[in-house]
């Protein structure tokens, strides 16, 4: 497995963040153990581990208990595909949102980044973020306490840009993102004011903003706490919160699941034959032959398609345990696991696209009515 | 004198770009003789050789010939003062809108930079900005053909900046500013925005722009012109023109005019005695005594008294002329020649804040109604 750059995680790169433990002991992500009994109902990520690790839920969990508002921050680039990488964070999104009707999420639409990293205009971005939306109303989505923007036509994302551009300085963002061109630092920027967005007066001011990524995505949530610490006296910026979550293996055995390899996973929309396809096809954790299957057991820790259950899939925690044990036990083999897997994944896959399109005339009214509700703030 | 940094201009510096020869040859700015006659009338700075050079302003003059749409782009930073040094950015803009009425201003309020460089709060910069406003009017603006906007309201301004981050390399950045934070190449990126903006669709589409600047703005103006070819094909982009002004010597001396140095020139709103005083005891080109100043006449070309009268305050070239001719010859001496600007400095300035004062209802009016015209603008 290749290993992290020594003393940087990339939130850019393909690498597989697979050293979760080095997080811990080096980057200071807080484990999940010691805060687990303050959460009445874990969701299946955190009873499960996938969640590993946070930064101050604490403070969230503190706004839940007392009744506080609290922001809940995700975002998606409308490059075409709701991921599932992307459905790992929007369930953590729709999750924490859940806990207490003071919450609020906020959805960032990141067209600026689809037009640079894809070449999508505006207007196409446009019309697949409505998609998106509608993706994640069938997810579980509150639309009554989420506000969707899009980067491009928010301009208080952009002026905080602006101004944490002229106190971070180029050693900061070496340090923690390595020597970069100035488009990657200038998206980190805006990120930075996605994050930070919620806590302006406009929106009622400082509080707890929790911002649920995958394990590689920190080194922006640290700089979002620099650039929080460091603006707290012009706009008392409390710290932003995160949690985190481990990164799904590839379906074709390579390092990390990625948006530009096909075969490395399948979206939301993808046809479920197509996806039943890639899950037939999958690289396993089985064993050279079905004698030693059934001798040593399958490795399930280094398997994606028991990923798929464990991250998606197997709905029920006995579920899981039980493909684990079989598969551990090595009385469940390779084909007829994927089988089960690619059936549930079809299922799945209609009745979310069935969802889904329903949810269409909502998505596009949410986008209108926060687009209304965000030019109509006081800024 | 100080000469320039071998192989750049520093926009942000307080170096005195004195070698204007060498911008010709080495930066390839063209020369302003062989387009005199291309103007009926020009203004007294181009008449004075004060605009010594261009990049293609040959394009702006064939829109004022062929009665075609083009846009004069400026700015200035809401940071308290309006400078002798932006009065000559204005005069010139006021002056290329005069020649057509298809001509619109485009103005400015960088009020993200005032944040980032001064400190001053939105609310604050906004009052100033109407100040600012008023002085441009008072200068002689058509607010008829004139959009005024602030930087962190105009979110097509940051959308620019942030898409054209993602083309423009650190090695770019290097080549034309040095090595800098990121918070001055951001600053760069958005004054992109603002000079390419004028040309979105929303403004009427692709156009020649006239950016009229001081000499030590050229990099931004190659920055601007690059990035207008590299993102031809998706905006339709013509390379932005300018003018450019050579930069007054300071009033005490010292190598260049500058706003951080309250001895080294005075605002339009500075009380008139104040100026006055500044005047008298400004440091001049003239001799180590009387008798020798008789003798050898002063040494105009280096009297930061003689740029006061050449660029601003002899409002006739006679005059300029004159004073020019009798410093020269020995018949004018420094006392004299001081104590002849302060009374024109004082009357000027008295003059010009009640014209100013009378307009700041119009001001307003001008920022509220390009505001609501950017507003409703399709994006």
């Amino acid at each position: 497995m290749p290993s992290v750059e020594k003393d940087r995680l990339d939130p850019w790169g393909e690498t597989f963040v697979g050293n979760y433990e080095r997080l811990h002991s080096e980057f200071g992500i807080e484990r999940m153990e010691p805060i687990l009994a303050r959460l009445k109902e874990p969701s299946p990520h955190i009873r499960r581990g996938i969640d590993f690790g946070h930064r101050d839920l604490g403070r969230v969990i503190d706004a839940v208990d007392q009744d506080k508002p609290f922001a809940v921050m995700s975002g998606i680039k409308p490059s075409g595909n709701f991921h599932l990488g992307t459905k790992m964070t929007a369930d953590d999104m729709i999750y924490f949102q859940s806990l207490s009707k003071r919450a609020t999420v906020f959805y960032c639409i990141a067209d600026v980044e689809s037009y640079n990293d894809n070449g999508l205009s505006f207007a196409e971005s446009s019309k697949i973020a409505v998609q998106n939306v509608a993706d994640i109303l069938a997810l579980g989505l509150d639309p009554e306490r989420a506000v969707v923007y899009k980067q491009s036509e928010e301009v208080r994302v952009m002026r905080l840009s602006a101004i944490f551009s002229s106190s971070v300085t180029n050693n900061m963002l070496r340090a923690i993102y390595g020597e970069r061109q100035i488009g990657l630092y200038v998206s980190a920027l805006i990120q930075m004011g996605d994050i930070l967005m919620p806590q302006l007066k406009e929106f009622g001011g400082p509080k707890p903003v929790l911002v649920p990524v995958g394990a590689d995505q920190d080194p922006h949530i640290r700089l979002a706490r620099d650039i929080a610490n460091a603006y707290k006296g012009d706009f008392g910026f409390v710290p932003p919160s995160a949690v985190y979550h481990k990164l799904m293996k590839s379906l074709d055995g390579a390092t990390k699941m990625s948006k530009r390899s096909a075969a490395s996973s399948f979206t939301l929309d993808e046809a479920p034959s197509s996806a039943a396809k890639k899950v037939m096809s999958a690289f396993t954790g089985g064993r050279a032959s079905v004698e030693e299957q059934r001798r040593l057991g399958g490795e399930a820790e280094k398997c994606p398609v028991y990923d798929q259950y464990l991250y998606h899939f197997a709905l029920e925690d006995d579920y899981a345990r039980r493909v684990y044990d079989e598969c551990y036990r090595g009385t469940r083999m390779c084909g007829d696991c994927k089988k089960e897997l690619a059936a549930i994944v079809k299922r799945y896959l209609e009745e979310h696209r069935r969802r889904r399109d329903a949810l269409m005339k909502d998505a596009e009214e949410l986008l209108k009515s926060s687009r209304k509700r965000l030019a109509t703030l006081a800024s």
